[in-house]
């Protein structure tokens, strides 16, 4: 195993440490462990909150979402790992600015448990609390089971035009109202060409051979739905734009969003190449690009592959996606 | 070789189709191949323009720094090869916009000899070029031969600067003089876990064992100064930081800034780890960190490793710091 790091147990607290030494001036820990962080202005009064919160080893997500513009707070779990309700709940009393607070995430069991049990305990100190979350993976339940797909990349989405819709002094019901809209209007597949490694483990998630891929694969290395020889980039594309127009169709002379995200390891150069397939597919079918984000926005730590995401735009969610925003990571609109 | 491409050798050519087609907005190509990229609004008249160029595979180096408050414009190479100097004259006259161009690359033997051709073109033109050329990788060769080192990712502080000091109004020999005292500031060393695969060559640039790391490796895989086992990410700081302290010295109560660069697989996280002790390293020596940089800044393709890159700071190079700018590729100050 082959990483930069110190010792496999404390990993997460080490890059935590990092994190709040490189960036105090827009984080601040509210827990001794570090595993709750929130915007260094929090709360933010008169706005609703947003929480996010997940396991480590996707830089930038969850972490680096938080920020003007953005996110209110996040809990930091283990690599891979659920944060605990605790860490949520210190979150959500940090970050509650009188108007409730919306809790954003991906939907993975332990995550949602452990979010539930925190919005239960923060209804006793009186916070009202709502949650939406992301089911945008398409290759992981097939058509009419949406809502136990597994949240990926295109969580970036609702954070986004959740934010921006906080933004605008929205109430509750209106924010959770987008977030829910942008997760009806996105889909995310992915594929992975190499596994990772967990620092904690030593050993890679899964095994591919040499010259394999596989296509639907999840960002913890969950199965995907097809396991075969490495297509071209242009066949990746096809295969994927194909896949997520079949789950939404989209009609000719609407816009979309697109997100190419690099899982780890691929360069930044592949993502371009895809990003032109995505393109000219798109392009073909009479789909207009409105805006598109290439780059490295949920990781599974070194694994080499990527995810494409497709945000089906209407004219509110269009307007949201303007709102400009700044994260200590330098990821900005 | 598992790579998101169409053929090998239509790498390049494909991720710049891909470029032209997400940030058309912002970046103009002036030749038919696409080797060379301008910033859309180029010239800019009253302002000295500002040249790059390099080999691919380097991302977001060297096109992903022009943009308003960096670069004016970029030629463009095949992996790890130079472009040729009638790419680069293609920039310099797209660029021109009648205060002069400084050409700002990196130390190595192509691109030196053809942007020197292409300087020389230019003077026909009677547009005046001055260089200056990033020589900031200590490990490359020992104190005492500086200007015979290779140009590694400190050369982002040095497109920032003298793009700064453009910015001004400054004339071609004060931008020139800030690029030339922020080169005699920076000084950057890496360190390599694993190789890359060029496209068109399809096996490892080199061989590193199982547990093995090379300390001072260059973003093309040249040699390093030191082979070894792999070491804590406390060690590997140590061991950077002691190797630029030493080449050059900084008081106690000076202020610097630091890039801590992923060569392309090493996740963000690893990369903090590395941030906190470099961090601390420096506190003990009572060294301020007056801004870092996180993330990739100049990449090898799919080796993983970092290079940490520390810029002395004055007072002049201080405020320069600070100045704006955007690029395509959504890096921003």
């Amino acid at each position: 195993m082959k990483k930069f790091i110190n010792h496999p147990e404390n990993v997460v607290d080490d890059m935590l440490r990092g994190l709040l030494l490189a960036h105090s001036d827009q984080l601040r820990s509210v827990r001794s462990d570090n595993r709750a962080l929130v915007r260094a202005d929090a709360p933010v009064y008169g706005k609703v909150a947003i929480a996010t919160g997940g396991g480590s080893g996707h830089l930038p997500l969850f972490l680096g979402y938080v920020g003007k513009g953005m996110l209110d707070g996040v809990a930091v779990g283990d690599i891979f790992a659920s944060p605990s309700s605790r860490q949520m709940l210190d979150v959500t009393r940090a970050i509650h600015g009188g108007k409730g607070v919306l809790y954003l995430y991906g939907n993975y069991g332990g995550d949602v448990m452990n979010f539930d049990t925190s919005a239960e305990l923060a209804d006793l100190d009186n916070i009202r609390v709502e949650t939406v979350v992301a089911t945008d993976d398409v290759a992981s339940m097939p058509k009419g089971y949406e809502q136990q797909r597994r949240g990926v990349a295109g969580l970036f989405y609702l954070y986004k035009l959740a934010a921006a819709k906080a933004e605008t002094g929205a109430d509750l019901e209106e924010v959770k109202r987008i977030a829910e809209k942008a997760n009806s209007r996105v889909r995310t597949m992915g594929v992975a060409l190499s596994p990772c490694i967990l620092p904690a483990v030593g050993h890679p998630t899964f095994q591919l051979g040499e010259g394999e891929m596989e296509v639907g694969m999840g960002i913890h290395g969950e199965p995907g739905i097809q396991r075969g020889s490495i297509q071209t980039a242009d066949e990746v594309a096809a295969t994927i734009v194909s896949a997520i127009l079949e789950d939404m169709p989209i009609e000719k002379g609407e816009k979309v969003s697109v997100l190419i995200n690099g899982l780890g390891a691929t360069p930044l150069e592949e993502l371009y190449i895809v990003y032109q397939a995505v393109h000219n597919l798109l392009a073909d079918r009479g789909i207009d690009i409105d805006s598109r984000y290439i780059g490295e926005f949920a990781t599974s730590l070194e694994m080499a592959g990527l995810s494409v995401s497709i945000l089906y735009l209407d004219d509110e969610l269009g307007r949201l996606m303007e709102a400009p925003f700044v994260t200590p990571f330098r990821i900005q609109n």
